[in-house]
């Protein structure tokens, strides 16, 4: 069996947040981390709300709603109904425990903190030992070009319940945005990276766009693996098999590897896709076949636990 | 029986807000403006809380806990309990409700409204039609001298449960703050001026300490009456008895008297305060005695329509 110390996770919403989670639950946590999707990032009432962030924090803490994967399990919506009583459009669903995430968030923000030593407060009061680190400190945001105009990442993925076709996908100020040193320095200190099974186009995908990153991850020592969020030609959630037709790559874990390509050395497909195993070893991958849905906490730990026994190489 | 068309309130907190009330109930809300003490206001976990025009508006609009005057009816907990699990000490009561008024009113401000023209529209979205007016939108804040140091207002008031002697009360930043064009208009056009039985010393005083205020009520044409808030030598609620005594004047309606020298014209003292009616008439004061405990609506409105059935003249 393989040693893994250093583990670190990239990770959107609520598919990153579950396998994160199972490597929390078979791998120290002092020696993981997960850097996580700060592109879908935004305000609302003025309020700095993480999505992606708060996905993860609260999977991590054991409060996530089960039933959703994202908010808090239990949640109730009273200030929100009051939002809404005060003339305002209650579009995206805030509970009243999450309000105190973003409330807390917005003004550890307003004081001066960056949004890593904020995530790093928030997680370590609700008992997370992991290293959660957002992508960047610098403010990013997804847009995506649907038939008639541009859209907000949650004007498209709330608002409008992804239901647009998606015709581009860009993440504004990305340019302008760095890495942070806790990021670049758990890629350095890796022994094995691996790409959660978030939507590569719009949660993997602006992780790697933030310059500096691509290069760090490709000079990285540790070997690069890949969970595909694609299950049969199609996503388990969300839009990312539509998201991955719009960038003109197939709907499978080809289209993934083609996305990442460069970057991984291996991928991890369900059952379902035994059939690409071949083509994608053809590819240069290592490849590992298993049972990839994470229902429960079990299945998170079990599907962990096998990639991490995993020999896997650095190409 | 007078005709009274613009009617003017200076009002604190509770007490203030039930008179209000009171005479929303009685008199046409069109012609009603009630100016709030603001040297109460004060941020907490970066939102801007303004507790006095917080329980007017809560109490004009029908939402008022009517156990504790403050605060929504039925409200509950769930942000500040799950703030207090990030932990932050969750000293102010703060309902999830009452937290969608913070965060709106916080944004709004954040935006580049005024605190006068955010409270217009809280208020409006809440059916409210009286004015509802901050005293100033410049920030001013109440602070308390107790043995050992100066205390900000709430610091004193709730954290401390007002058990302190108080030595003096100071307005840190009053001599910048400057009154509304909305006050002194409201002033300006009032016929009936009335200081509603809120705390002298801490919720009538800054308003009438706003450079401008004092002035303004001295030239208004209009009669100003007060309505004493210590019946019997006590004050209903709240130390403003206290405070009475610390600003060395007598704790009766004599001592509130005192303290609205040279700008009120009449007071309404208690059943209970009879006997300081010769004494108050031999200060130039019209007095009017009734019962003034407001208990429940019907109380309210009661006595705002003897206060408004008194013919009072103006000085």
């Amino acid at each position: 069996m393989p040693e893994y110390g250093n583990v670190v996770a990239l990770a959107g919403g609520v598919g990153g947040a579950k396998l994160v989670q199972g490597l929390a639950a078979v791998h120290p946590n002092n020696q993981l981390s997960a850097i996580i999707n700060t592109a879908d990032d935004f305000r609302l009432y003025g309020l700095y709300i993480s999505p992606d962030v708060d996905t993860v924090m609260y999977t991590l803490a054991g409060l996530a709603n089960p039933a959703t994967g994202w908010g808090i399990a239990g949640d109730t919506r009273a200030t929100l109904d009051a939002i809404a009583r005060y003339g305002e459009d209650p579009w995206f669903a805030l509970g009243d425990q999450d309000f105190a995430t973003h409330i807390l968030r917005s003004h550890y923000l307003q004081e001066g903190a960056t949004h890593t030593t904020t995530t790093a407060r928030l997680a370590a009061a609700l008992g997370i030992e992991a290293a959660l680190l957002p992508m960047s400190d610098d403010p990013v945001a997804t847009e995506i070009l649907t038939a008639d105009r541009w859209l907000g990442f949650q004007d498209y993925f709330v608002a409008r319940r992804h239901n647009d076709d998606v015709l581009d996908v860009r993440f504004k100020s990305i340019e302008a945005a760095t890495p942070t040193s806790e990021v670049l320095e758990a890629i350095a200190s890796a022994n094995l990276i691996i790409f959660c099974p978030s939507n590569p186009v719009v949660s993997i995908e602006p992780i790697l766009a933030v310059p500096g990153i691509r290069e760090a991850l490709i000079a990285a020592a540790a070997p690069i693996v890949a969970v595909s969020p694609i299950i049969g030609g199609r996503a388990l959630k969300g839009p990312a098999d539509r998201m991955l037709a719009s960038q003109g790559v197939e709907v499978s874990p080809l289209g993934v590897a083609e996305i990442y390509r460069g970057i991984i050395d291996g991928i991890v497909i369900d059952n379902a896709d035994a059939a690409l195993e071949a083509p994608l070893a053809e590819r240069g991958l290592q490849v590992h076949v298993s049972q990839t849905i994470m229902g429960d906490r079990s299945d998170r730990g079990r599907l962990a636990q096998e990639i991490l026994d995993v020999e896997w190489t650095r190409a």
